[in-house]
């Protein structure tokens, strides 16, 4: 079984973002992403830095709103709104989970659809269901980036998703079934009748439930691709931290039946941070007139 | 076979409908909706005479602006602005086709998501794909209400599209798999292989691929419930005017295999209609404080 590892194509990928970055320099923008963080979650801080980290490396100017645990509604929607009025900001996105107090779909609903680079806004949700859209969700983005930079066709296949969040599996739904994608999309949740047999169909199949080791050998087809958006942590006490990171899928049994997987940690979570790079990138070339780059 | 006629089940919904625009009258408010008109087209005025009609016997004041032929967009666009500030204006709706010198992409980006009945703009169709819809698409809504109403749950049931247009398969794909709806959704079109293959297994199929009688037999699971979207005009001598109206299904055949059918015409096109009733009353009811109300 291949593995399809971030890894592999990464680089390829930083060079274009890379390359796309230095040509909007060269006309006087400096793409420019803020950072939302409110409260102390210490996963967030590790993703905020990541993602602070990437822009480092590409010669993206990153802004850092850090914003105290008790920050009320009212405060966060006020720093999103100056951000939303500063021109030299393209992109801004609020790192999720929020505290209780704050409404993640009101600060969503109002981060500028022409800055939103987590593609979360209505607006851009919308177009992208319609086909047009002008940001791309980043989670799905990459996968179809991993698919294609490895080689694997989606068109006319075959596709089964299981899961029907916001993040993964609704937007990729969506977007492998548009024009141009031509996949054929079934997506699987919760509430699906004989899910195995659903899946021992696909030719791709991507898992993105949310539950360690929930998709066995028995719901894979033989030459299967196998996509696994999963990162759940169990307790594992022969790892120095007393627990690690799995995806949703068992791999145990997998490999004399699927033709390539990606793995958990190193496939989906790694592209989709580059994505936000190419939205942010994509942003500050719409916000200064130039057409969108495509990779 | 049972045939799942608009017949059947309309009354029950106008007198709902009636009852709703009452109640919403006691209240001093009259739902109204705006209906724009552009050129000539003999079946947009077919179409826009229907709504007219419908708006009537519920008590649902209509007002039509008819534009000429040669109206441009920016007439169009200034026509729609008017209506847009006009707070006794409730709905608006754009019939199409336009002419070719009128952008339909932008109208629809222009009518204010909160007089947008038809579910066009993407702010709404961005609401729907996330789960939390304030208007309904008026196709896929109809034909929800047609299987409820005759009795067919769709959660858990495997239901299978053909076609993937902005106004039917992919809001109804979205729609059906949607929490509270839980079908498992997947949605074929013109690239799909094995089409047939894929269709026997639907438990609920629905044809809205826009080609005469493509649905034959050989597609359908014993049982199988089928739902026709098509609206296609065919040659045929015997008939007074040379042509009748035909689905997508070929009936041929079928009618020893599914378990039901919605005939065409006389099916979904009549339910789409009182879906943009709905909004209508709903568009009033929002923008007066009031929640919404289901059916």
């Amino acid at each position: 079984m291949k593995v399809l590892s971030a890894k592999g194509i990464k680089g390829q990928i930083q060079e274009e973002l890379k390359s796309a970055v230095d040509d909007i320099k060269e006309k006087n923008v400096q793409p420019t992403l803020a950072v939302v963080l409110v409260g102390d979650d210490p996963a967030s801080a590790i993703y905020v830095k990541g993602k602070q980290k990437d822009c480092e490396l590409l010669g993206i100017k990153s802004i850092l709103k850090q914003l105290p645990q008790e920050t009320t509604q009212k405060q966060l929607l006020d720093v999103i709104g100056e951000l939303n009025e500063d021109s030299s900001v393209n992109g801004i996105l609020c790192q999720v989970p929020l505290p209780d107090q704050c409404d993640e779909a009101e600060v969503m609903r109002t981060i500028l659809p022409e800055k939103d680079v987590d593609c979360f806004h209505p607006y851009n949700v919308g177009l992208l269901t319609s086909g047009k859209p002008n940001f791309m969700p980043c989670t799905p983005f990459g996968i179809l980036q991993i698919l294609k930079r490895y080689g694997y066709d989606v068109k006319g296949k075959n596709v089964t998703i299981i899961g029907r969040s916001n993040i993964v599996g609704r937007p990729l739904s969506v977007l492998l079934s548009l024009k141009g994608w031509d996949a054929t999309v079934t997506v699987c949740h919760s509430r699906t009748e004989d899910i195995k047999g659903i899946c021992q169909q696909a030719d791709i199949l991507v898992a993105a439930i949310g539950r360690a080791k929930f998709v066995t050998a028995d719901f894979v087809k033989k030459g299967a691709i196998l996509v696994d958006v999963g990162m759940n942590r169990i307790d594992d006490p022969t790892h120095p931290k007393g627990s690690r990171l799995v995806g949703d899928i068992d791999y145990e049994g997998i490999k004399e039946i699927a033709e390539a997987a990606t793995p958990v940690p190193g496939g989906v979570g790694v592209m989709t941070r580059s994505m936000l790079m190419f939205n942010t990138i994509n942003a500050a070339r719409l916000q200064n007139g130039m057409d969108p780059f495509e990779i």
